[in-house]
């Protein structure tokens, strides 16, 4: 089969990804194989791919947002079944975290993509456990992309805390963004967008958020909750003071430069808390595309071909891509 | 009656309150008329005194933990009944914080010996809604601290979501603090004390504590949830970092200096959690009392005759007092 | 003004309410005077006229779904602002209830048109703490229902503990039941109708329901939650049996029929769990009514002049309205 | 090594189970060999000789409540760790309920003692991360019937939310019930037992319990929360009846008797609710013992050489058993 591998970790214009031919691989005892029918391409590729992840495993095959039909093995699926890979592969399901439902926290997880071979190819195995249903008939290239950006994006609305028909902010307007956004406005949240990019801003307000303004522009009201999706340390004390008396700031991403010194009154009393979000459980996974299906989220996508997965990444890196990369097999 | 006022709000060596003779105030419809058996003596009592806090009522009488027995008035209370009248002593009940249950946030709220006369004082009133019933057969001595300090310290403990049998952080252990910590360690956690007064170390081992350290020590294990007393901000990266993933750090106090520059991995990441207290609420106070009864917390008292407050308060601005220092007209 | 009130409490063909001219009432010190521009017909107003609900206040107005307009006094709204006013009319702010935030099971509340005058009138007064701020330009006539119908439902929607994107089985399909699956379906809901009126089990699938069936039929999936909205309690055993495991079973209503012998190991085993709907909040009401208007939930309204408010009742009680009547003065 | 298996199960008196000679047990690849050094003499295990719970594998080892020392394989212990082996010994880590962190509710789960071998033994193997660590210095025999009756009042605590310092009712008082009023009353509960044994109302009052009563006496004090222990369907009522408004009854057996027919007015309304409680999760256990070691819980015991298991069942059987049965080897 074709699949890319990480060769050389380096910057993107190096060619740190090559296409090679290999086995189709083989399932383990609790592992599916998987035909692989579309793979997002997702800005963490591009760590791996780089070398700003460390390599886990060497010469792995990228890509987390698989969505592919289940070719053998499988107690929990059928053959043809349509399924999700994505990039939370393994917990340890002993550790005090998992144990109380917070496997997202477990020391012991692997990733696909980085720890074991992902999507960029034309078929992939992954832990039975870990795998999504995906039934509905939406198109294999728009639900790809929710299965990264938009399972994390949810995780930080949850964790955002938002009332039911309460006031959002959100300080970045990417690709989990404008997911976790849409679900919040289907539920009745008033939305606040607070980006410098103008192209972020037509969008949002095209996807129905109350109000889109720069990063720190005043509010127009004050908000339950809060995410920040910019890897940005200054955004936390502008969002936290936009907050009201109880509201809640989740911090959505793996990065953030530092956070600036913090003002007391201004920026943390009456209640108000900040906290950061990490990976996601297996339960967000189903909860988010249980939801992104019912409510029907619009979804961008420009498709590549598999034998294009270089040029994917670059475009990724170089921002040329119109929404969300997928490679098409 | 003899009562005292703050004259002249300013530094407690230029004697700033003043004992008089007053006419022995008159409840209003729902209010009742206490006469007072025991008042604690408080450290926002002194910022009254002293003018930090900006004065709302001229010629207030201070004091806010108010133990006496119910001589008019009252629905709820009969004459001779043992009652509580602590610091949150009015709330709006209609703003969108008093309709889901958090009247701590109100931004009307009214606080007695500050927006009216409070207990340094043979009589006081006070509404009759706000008033707690005080059962049980401890001296009238020792249930005064419970009502400010211990309310404070218990909403605290519940900000920080310490899950049972937890592992809790305390940093500063003064009168919140040692209730707080006695409420812990009853229901069955495990308690670090950080303080740098080693007097207070000795009091936590001897009250249970399992340990007591310096306050940038290392601490015996990770915590779930910790409590910063002190109005330090550099205690707050010191704290996050001793938390264990998805624990949550609250911060107690109303002074707070600034909270220095953040490291989003060391500091943040792994789903902790900040949070600010503010206030309480009645059914904090209620909970507190409650527990604070059948646990038998232990209280350490100095009584001062009422005519004596003012050398309470001197004594308490230097440091002189042993445990709470209580009023007994 | 002209005001309806109940004169000689009977069967409505007995002509219970009488039509006759009142002074415009005058706003106490913390009420409102409203101006009436719409007041649903709820069938509560029926049990008030028939005496079904004892009498308490002689020849009271009925009417507790008032959409109306500010004319006079009121801090929180300015004259001419839109406000509504409900059912909840009055509670303690001091019972233990109150206190937690559990104002729903104040034994002291008081209701409006049944402990004072309500809405079948020109104008009402209500306490300013209790009336809803109704901003949005839905006509009043279609915000009239939502009220009383609308917020007992949310209410019962969200004892019945749905999760996000969850199976929600709904028994008895009338007032009430259509809103609240309008909510849960915007959320993302799977919406399962069980009702033996075949009229409603269209109006079910019309709005977008996944299934709608005779009350004892199978459901076509488990279900994490369910609310019996019809006062039967035949249907208890019925919808716990469809419930999945730790699935929970909320009834709506005021008044139910004895619940027959459940049997443990097919009713209740498997943490299911029953609970009963009491009343509502403020926050229920100002939530409901904040995602009414911005998920802009259909109701079917027929509008009657103030004047024929009996033949309201009487067609209400004949079965002869289609959707919720509403009188405009 | 010694071991007993259930040959033939029937009535204890035909002697269904039989001490035999057996190879030491070899551990699978994530599982731990155990050197057994008490194990508690649990009801179940009854069942299980007796052939009420239908036989899962044949000539099964009874005994589910092991406190022993690691002896060999293990990634979380090492060798000469003391540990406890517990009714729940595998769930399947996949399916919803375990995916949501409810692996209490997983229809894949296992049990010790009756799918696979148990305790009444010399050497016992149990899948590592089913274990639990048992730190501290309490004697084995007294560690043991914490294992599984502990565990299972502490869950039934939990789901009857009891409130800080609430008010609980518990309608029978053996092994599971006095622990999990023990925590209760440590955690500052009130806590009112009814049961018609007298021997078992003396018991709580010594244990601390405010009142002791008969089953269907009337209450002190109207109830937060109650558990029913008892397997006697008819206390239903009795106890939804003495709730509070807002107040949670938890059934905490496996059977129950048929529940009469409730009256919705004084059974139900009011918010109160009805939930069962099955089994336990790993997390449950761990938080348990951790408050168990801390509060330091008292237990009644009555040793047993091993090689007397069977006098043990026949004696627990006949009810002539003084606390907890417990095998040491
Ligand atoms: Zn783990
Ligand atoms: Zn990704
Ligand atoms: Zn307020
Ligand atoms: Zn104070
Ligand atoms: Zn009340
Ligand atoms: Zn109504
Ligand atoms: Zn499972
Ligand atoms: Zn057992």
């Amino acid at each position: 089969m074709l699949a890319w591998e990480v060769t050389r970790p380096g910057p993107i214009e190096t060619g740190p990804i090559e296409a090679v031919t290999r086995e189709i691989p083989e399932p383990g005892p609790e592992e599916v194989l998987v035909r692989v029918r579309a793979c997002g391409v997702c800005r963490t590729d591009l760590h791996v791919a780089e070398g700003d992840l460390p390599p886990h495993l060497p010469k792995v095959t990228p890509g987390h947002e698989i969505v592919g039909e289940v070719v053998r093995q499988g107690h929990r699926f059928a053959p043809g079944e349509r399924v999700g890979v994505a990039w939370l592969r393994h917990t340890c399901g002993m550790c005090a975290y998992c144990r109380r439902g917070a496997e997202n926290l477990c020391p012991s997880s692997l990733y696909t993509g980085w720890d074991a071979d992902g999507g960029y190819a034309e078929y992939a195995v992954a832990p039975e456990a870990y795998v999504y249903a995906l039934p509905g008939d939406r198109p294999d290239v728009e639900v790809a992309p929710l299965l990264c950006a938009g399972i994390i994006g949810y995780r930080a609305l949850r964790r955002s805390a938002l009332p039911p028909g309460g006031r959002l902010g959100i300080w970045g307007f990417g690709g989990s963004a404008h997911l976790a956004a849409q679900i919040a406005l289907a539920e009745g949240a008033r939305v606040h967008v607070f980006t410098r990019a103008k192209a972020a801003r037509e969008l949002a307000l095209r996807l129905g958020a109350d109000s889109a303004q720069d990063s720190f522009d005043p509010a127009p009201e004050p908000l339950d909750s809060a995410i920040i999706f910019a890897p940005a340390g200054e955004l936390v004390p502008a969002a936290l003071r936009r907050l009201d008396r109880g509201g809640t700031l989740a911090i959505a991403g793996i990065h953030l430069t530092d956070v600036p010194i913090l003002e007391y009154q201004d920026d943390l009393f009456q209640e108000r808390q900040l906290r950061s979000v990490t990976s996601n459980t297996r339960a967000d996974g189903e909860e988010f595309l249980r939801l992104a299906d019912r409510l029907g989220l619009e979804v961008t996508v420009t498709p590549y071909a598999l034998d294009q997965a270089d040029q994917a990444l670059a475009d990724l890196a170089g921002d040329r891509v119109n929404g969300a990369a997928v490679l098409v097999p």
